[in-house]
């Protein structure tokens, strides 16, 4: 009989659900709001929890058919001890014991791990990273996460909360500036609400989302080109940063700027080898995720297999 | 009877050696000139063996009392393999396969690795990183090195070029500017030569080097003392990043310019406590390096036992 891990992404606005096979495939995929039910943490964990049993029922699968289920969380999580620290986008949360909480109402063993963590399993073992010991994943969304793997392993941080690339301090023009002293944060620069910002005004528009700029590009609208571009350089310099420090084989870039790559990663890649030192950069390859939406269903499958 | 390790720390201008107890008592120290035996890799490695056996003999030791060799040289090293890469303040050295050379002329077991890990071997687990799993150890002298301790082990890299903390990008006036565009890396803002030049600008002197603004402060100079408060803000920026990609427990201050830790470090840590995220900063401590020149020949030791 087929052995499979369920695998639970929560994220501000829904819960994405997976059920993976032991030997990864993926084979179904489902989603519940998370708004109305964000009230409090308890409210949030009933829905968890009707969520997971109703994939196990309407894929009619036994309990003892579920080696577990692994799920990731926006935040900073004790995954030894199975706690959530605090979820700064969610609010209710802190210092919740959810992997006992789970276990006992859904009668399975959990394990729970941070989101992008997750994902950076997921890319490693299954996707762009296959054969790597030290890749850096980071994801480009409204805000800008990292996920390490040093030394063949996961890196945490002793706090749980390692990886945070879009908390380096950068300091150049036009950014939203964090600090009274005008420095700001990496994500500031390139996180997808000043990217919008960026384009309205260089396209001379009220309002844009990089999702515009995408479509011009693909129109093939030269200023769009020229933005991505801009855009590739930004973030390289923040990489060259990550590649000076921790000298890793690969970065995998991830989440919805991503989906710009191809016009972006020609300038990433370019100002990374301006920038790097020379024996990291011979080294280091830049790719996009492989894996999508589904990284962190493989990551939940690795992470319940690794510690059941 | 007594067994030791042999530490020896090469630098670009001196090999420093010592003698260590496997219980961790440095006996005696020494140090040989490199400028004399630079001009090939050959020459030097005879200044080593030559010394390393000078330090046997006026030690009067046997040399079954010897449990190995542990140096450190300013360079990439495949500290598995025993090799180095290179190192690009001494010509002449390019994938020199150190180890066996020395093993054959010496009739001791030798391990080889870069000098910072030592460094910061020897500070984790005998100096300011005791009981720590996780910490940063950070030399500020000419340049900005910086050794890695992550999941309870060193962080070498894959290339063995990981911790180049000096070489990430900055974009601040009044640094020597490291690339057309304007961008420097850290090691320009905050590297002695810099400092020099800054001091000597401040102070309205023709030539300044950072040992005459420390004895100013030391005298009470309220100038130099705001000096070295701007540095540690300088030093602080950059350490951000380090705090919160890498959430280490401890960052070790040490390298030449630490001597002045008491006058730039409340700075740096207000720095750190301004600009960090909120776990990341409460979790860290920032101190001077405790062992000194003496942090290599423990680092030694660590590599010896570890790996013999």
């Amino acid at each position: 009989m087929d052995k499979y891990v369920i695998g639970v992404d929560v994220g501000g606005t829904s819960i994405k659900l997976g059920l993976i096979s032991s030997d990864g495939r993926v084979v179904t995929r489902s989603r519940i709001s998370t708004l109305s039910h964000r009230q409090s943490h308890k409210r949030l964990i009933d829905a968890m929890v009707e969520g997971i049993d109703d994939l196990i029922h309407t894929q009619s699968l036994k309990r003892s058919q579920v080696i577990g289920v692994g799920m990731g969380l926006p935040g900073p999580i004790d995954s030894s001890a199975g706690v959530v620290k605090y979820l700064p986008n969610i609010p209710g949360w802190k210092n919740v014991p959810l992997q006992s909480l789970l276990e006992e109402r859904l009668k399975l063993k959990v394990r729970i791990d941070n989101d992008v963590n997750l994902i950076a399993l997921g890319e490693w073992k299954y996707g762009a990273g296959i054969g790597c010991t030290d890749l850096v994943c980071v994801a480009f969304g409204t805000g800008v996460g990292g996920g390490l793997i040093l030394n063949d392993q996961l890196y945490r941080g002793p706090g749980f909360v390692a990886g945070e690339i879009g908390h380096m301090i950068m300091n150049d023009p036009g950014a939203s500036e964090s600090f009274p002293d005008g420095y700001a944060y990496f994500e500031h620069y390139v996180g997808h609400s000043h990217l919008g910002k960026m384009a309205a005004e260089q396209f001379g528009r009220e309002k844009m989302v990089t999702q515009d700029v995408f479509a011009l590009a693909e129109k093939g609208d030269q200023n769009a080109k020229d933005f991505w571009a801009s855009v590739g350089r930004r973030i390289g310099l923040g990489m060259v940063n990550i590649v000076n420090v921790l000298n890793p084989q690969i970065i995998i870039v991830g989440g919805g700027v991503s989906n710009n790559f191809k016009y972006f990663g020609p300038a990433l890649k370019q100002e990374i080898q301006e920038k790097a030192m020379v024996a990291h950069r011979k080294m280091v390859r830049v790719v996009r995720a492989k894996l999508d939406d589904d990284a962190g269903i493989y990551g939940s499958l690795i992470l319940v297999k690794d510690n059941i």
